[in-house]
């Protein structure tokens, strides 16, 4: 019998989630010897992730969305990069490392049909990355990068790319896959050391968006208006864009944070701006585009490996501190793609 | 010399327009045998189109936006179908029935470079169809309609379409098209007469959205969700339909007429269902797409002789009721296309 903390969904929460009251540590005991269902795998995780999504699955379980809401008093899932320690699969071996979506606790055990959702990725072990990178530049995150902004924000070089949340998981690779393709990148964020960050990646412009007038910043930071909006926080922002957009100008709609743990959604009133500018707002989720992966993985890694792109993460310690993780990442407090890290290789 | 009424902009309106302030309709006299300059011609006014987006011409010029205000104190310009009776312009001869952008008068001189809106089409004279045809089901109404529903709409066979301000100049077009495509066609319009005539259009389904609960009514006529949605309105009515939208759903918009005559806009409140449904929300200006020209000339054209799509028009006579005619669009009186005929071919 070996120690298994899990981390429980145990309230719906209406605004922020709280560590203990929505996301709740349990302890308990799993024998790894023990006989696991035909089908199954006995998996140890290494990394996890935190990701805003995860907020929306929070949720009710009669409310639909596009990803299932958590069951009441069970363990949570999203990514994670586990290894596996007991096969009871054909496709799964002993030792084999796996990426995908699997539950929040340092041991489990999967049956099918969710073994599915699992992927053999050996690659992560002879890569020379450090695992905590298929969670974010090289996983979910990076990907959602690459897919909104080069099949829904069509890019053409010369025009002005604006990222908000763009020293996050998402936005720092949007930024610099923008900036190769020769556009004029600016962003923003919550922190002047976050803003310091994007400068350094090669931002043209950056700004905090908590402490200047968001319309004054726009006009001056993209002079030329905007041609494409990497949107990820929504809200006042996405209303102050669509006053800066430029004809044609695309919005690529990744994700709206500021109203994820909000009761009273901030309205926009610009809409007929859609009209007199021709725009185009497009909501997309990564996992639509598969078409895309291996172009992704390709372009990517080779980036990371001549150093062409660089990539921060905020890595936080033990299972145990995944509720305030996830938290930290809903509230801004996160620098860099938030991980947790539970084991070694 | 003889009598010349003539149409002017006399002041910006703030909410509706009104017939003897913001528009005025003024006589004075024109001498046909005088010298015309060099280049321009003299035209006689067939038909001429009110239209909602002139609703935006009438700003203040400081105001930018895609079609230029009109000039305080000036003849109001728009769409026209005009018989030149004096050229001094090798491109036009006299007789030339003439098709685009002109001055709203009984008789207009048009100098250079303003010639260069107006195009020759004598096809007018010889088609067999009514003149006003071509400021409505073949004009800049009719190319709308066909450019939005099958360039931006995107329409798959099965799929189902909602059409706002469903018996309009665009919308009556739209809804007959998507039919025609194979979809199954919902409208809404602000009568009971209006959706009477929808329903013999062949509209699947149509309702009154002055009557009823809009949310309630799209859910009950569109049981298996919106995938395209023909914006012609705004406001209250957007936020239903992204209520009502399925994955993928592409809105099409096209114009937001309960909002042109207010300076409080309406708010739309649940744009985070842009990301969690993928829905592509994509404005465009009919000008824009003059690759579509032909083809919808061709089609049109055709379908009208054949009778397969029907074209209600609402004719006043007489130019002096042009400002009554612009305004009783504005406000929803029109039934079908509104045109002043001017004077007969
Ligand atoms: N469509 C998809 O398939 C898909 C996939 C992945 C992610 N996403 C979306 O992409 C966005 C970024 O995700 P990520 O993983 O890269 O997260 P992240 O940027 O690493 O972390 C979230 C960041 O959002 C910002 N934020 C939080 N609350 C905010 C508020 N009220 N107003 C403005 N900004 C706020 C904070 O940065 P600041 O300090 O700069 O405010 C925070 O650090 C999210 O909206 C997420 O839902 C979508
Ligand atoms: N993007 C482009 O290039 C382009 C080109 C042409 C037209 N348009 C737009 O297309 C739309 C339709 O134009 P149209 O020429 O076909 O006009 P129309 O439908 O013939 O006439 C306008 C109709 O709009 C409806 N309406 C008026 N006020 C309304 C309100 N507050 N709420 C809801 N509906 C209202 C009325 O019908 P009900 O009685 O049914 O309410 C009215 O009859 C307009 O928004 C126009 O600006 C755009």
């Amino acid at each position: 019998m070996v120690s298994n903390t899990q981390v429980i969904f145990a309230k719906v929460p209406t605004t922020f989630p709280v560590a203990g009251e929505h996301m709740v540590v349990k302890k308990s005991e799993i024998d790894l010897d023990a006989e696991i269902p035909q089908g199954a795998i006995l998996t140890k995780t290494l990394d996890l992730s935190v990701d805003p999504y995860m907020r929306g699955r929070m949720r009710d379980a009669s409310v639909e969305s596009y990803s299932p809401a958590f069951p009441l008093n069970q363990t949570m899932s999203g990514y994670v990069v586990a290894q596996v320690i007991k096969s009871n699969n054909s496709k799964f071996t002993v030792g084999d490392i796996v990426y995908g979506l699997g539950g929040y606790a340092e041991y489990v055990v999967t049956p099918e049909p969710y073994t599915a959702l699992l992927t053999v990725r050996n690659d992560i072990k002879d890569s020379g990355l450090p695992v905590s990178n298929y969670l974010g530049v090289l996983g979910m995150p990076g990907m959602t990068a690459y897919v909104g902004l080069i099949k829904f924000g069509k890019p053409v070089k010369g025009e002005t790319l604006y990222v908000s949340a763009a020293s996050g998981a998402v936005g720092q690779l949007v930024g610099q896959i923008g900036a190769r393709l020769g556009l004029r990148v600016v962003g923003s964020a919550g922190s002047d050391e976050k803003v310091d960050y994007l400068k350094e990646l090669g931002f043209d412009a950056a700004f905090n968006y908590k402490t200047v007038d968001i319309q004054q910043a726009l006009g001056e930071h993209c002079p030329n208006g905007i041609d494409i909006y990497f949107e990820n926080v929504g809200g006042k922002m996405l209303q102050a864009v669509i006053d800066h957009a430029n004809k044609f100008a695309r919005i690529v709609c990744c994700g709206m944070i500021s109203q994820y743990n909000t009761q009273n959604p901030e309205p926009i009133y610009n809409m007929m701006k859609v009209v007199s500018k021709s725009l185009e707002i497009r909501g997309f989720i990564v996992s639509d585009s598969p078409e895309m992966n291996e172009a992704f993985r390709r372009d990517v890694t080779e980036w990371l490996k001549t150093g062409e792109i660089k990539y921060r993460e905020d890595i936080v310690e033990g299972i145990e501190n995944t509720p305030e993780a996830l938290i930290d990442v809903l509230r801004g407090k996160n620098f860099g793609k938030k991980v947790v890290h539970v084991a070694d290789l």
